[in-house]
């Protein structure tokens, strides 16, 4: 069911034409966001708009222009990261430059806008209104997030805070989208909006611990990459807790392993051991159970069965 | 009288918080919007909205979102051109870092979308339009302009374009901006529009000029420094053409002169000898032309004594 709106993104990005000059400018548009992805945030628009009443067709301008969006913050996060790879291909600014994915990703931005703008007139304030706000967040969240890898004294509320930012807000902002075009109440909106967020932050909750204990084959990457890094995930975060109530160094040895594949498989056991694994479920499963009371908030006429089919597919990955 | 606007501007500015956390994220932009400039932009707009009838207080989002989006592709643009000075001070990404620049000029497109939010619902997605397609526009000069940087083929059609592109579409936007919240017709909105790009396209042309004819006291900066970076400016472009015509390889010479002061000198009285000066001073007549053209034909009731001050002021800088 799900492929029906997912196909309905892709049909719509395959139609849309991006000018042929300046070369530089639009090519790495066209690469980019030809990658693929699984267009899900596109499709929580959709989904929400029929689920108010209204046909997923008259949705899709601003259901692509989130995905617009979360491509050119693709981009930019890119270059800060200084990362070479994106779905298995090189990313903007390893197969051109820094300066044309600077402004390739500023375009894909006001790309994004237009988008909205051929929504119906009526509804064009109400969704520029809470994409800014939503855009101003995201980027809030990407500073978080690199001023955290210099920090050594983050706490699990600022991580949380910095993922509601970076990534959950937009999935809030899909689903709200559906339901403005659709002319739901504000509370039935802010229902909505809620369920997306927490269901956001349950889901990057879920990548952070499927990184260290999930199945490589079915994950699509090394196990243990943000061990490797030294990333302050939660799984981390949870772990320097526990560590300094035990008053336990074990993590900081851990830490500077040399061997990699050893300090992954021994940081596994190690937060098995000592329950930051088990600590770190309980916050998926507190944001999880906070998503579906919101759904459950919603009051609509028709089933939300899509919506469940789509929790079930993003958190049924491993099963 | 025009200092009446600029004031307007300069407060609102004042007055315009933006959020204290995270502080590598806001602080920039503090400081870069605190640089001052001459605000021309803003009061383009304030001047446009009396002109069509309204007080210059109804259009005061509208022209700051304008300076906010000028400032977002002046952080970006200095990053891609490597500049470390911007009015006498360190750029972000000098005084910061690339990373920080890239983020926090996002940011502030965003914001100036923000404002244009904040002015009556009736004008937002007529004046959303517009920005767009600004927006782009403004990021495809950009590109043009990084594009000419390698190449050997630039024509002058092709330069007028960029320049058009890169600076002149901004000065029209703003002006409509005025004509759109003073509920112009079409036809109006077009005719100011038109004045602002013929006049953007003209302001750049004189600003080739003075970079090698000016005052150096009264321009502000080092004589020739388009001529010392090898730009392809008009002048040159001007100057390539007829060398081409006249089979004359003095300007290859020229450009390979190691001697800088001597260099800037000797070009200067070679474009004057071979008609280079002149012929890029009919351009500059043309577009000038054109802008007073266009501004005739503007019908409103008011004086437009503001707008030819502006004229003035923007050509007579070294008088």
């Amino acid at each position: 069911m799900l492929n029906f709106y997912t196909q309905k993104v892709e049909s719509y990005l395959e139609n849309y034409r991006l000018p042929v000059s300046p070369v530089n400018l639009y090519e790495p548009l066209v690469y980019f966001l030809g990658l693929g992805g699984k267009r899900l945030r596109p499709v929580l628009t959709l989904i929400a708009a029929e689920l108010g009443g209204k046909s997923a067709d008259e949705a899709l301008h601003a259901a692509v222009s989130i995905e617009l969006f979360h491509n050119f913050s693709l981009i930019h996060d890119d270059i800060m990261d200084n990362a070479p790879i994106r779905r298995g291909l090189p990313t903007v600014h390893e197969k051109w430059n820094s300066n044309i994915a600077i402004l390739s990703g500023d375009v894909l931005l006001v790309k994004a806008y237009e988008l909205i703008s051929k929504q119906n007139k009526e509804h064009i304030p109400d969704l520029y209104h809470l994409f800014n706000k939503t855009a101003i967040e995201v980027c809030e969240g990407q500073q978080m997030d690199m001023d955290f890898e210099i920090r050594e004294d983050v706490t699990i509320e600022e991580y949380i805070a910095m993922i509601r930012l970076k990534t959950s807000v937009l999935l809030g902002c899909a689903l709200e989208f559906g339901f403005l075009i659709s002319n739901q109440s504000v509370e039935n909106r802010k229902n909505i909006y809620d369920f997306g967020v927490n269901l956001g932050i349950a889901f990057q909750i879920q990548d952070d611990i499927l990184d260290l204990y999930g199945d490589p084959d079915k994950v699509g990457k090394q196990v243990g990459g943000d061990v490797r890094a030294n990333k302050k995930t939660l799984l981390y975060l949870t772990a320097e807790k526990i560590c300094k109530n035990l008053n336990n160094n074990k993590l900081n040895i851990l830490k500077g392993t040399k061997d990699l594949d050893k300090k992954v498989q021994e940081t596994s056991a190690f937060y098995k051991e000592i329950g930051v694994l088990e600590e770190t479920q309980k916050y998926l499963n507190y944001y999880y159970d906070s998503a579906m009371k919101y759904l459950e908030l919603v009051e609509v006429n028709s089933s939300k069965d899509n919506l469940h089919q789509m929790v079930n597919y993003l958190f049924n990955r491993q099963s």
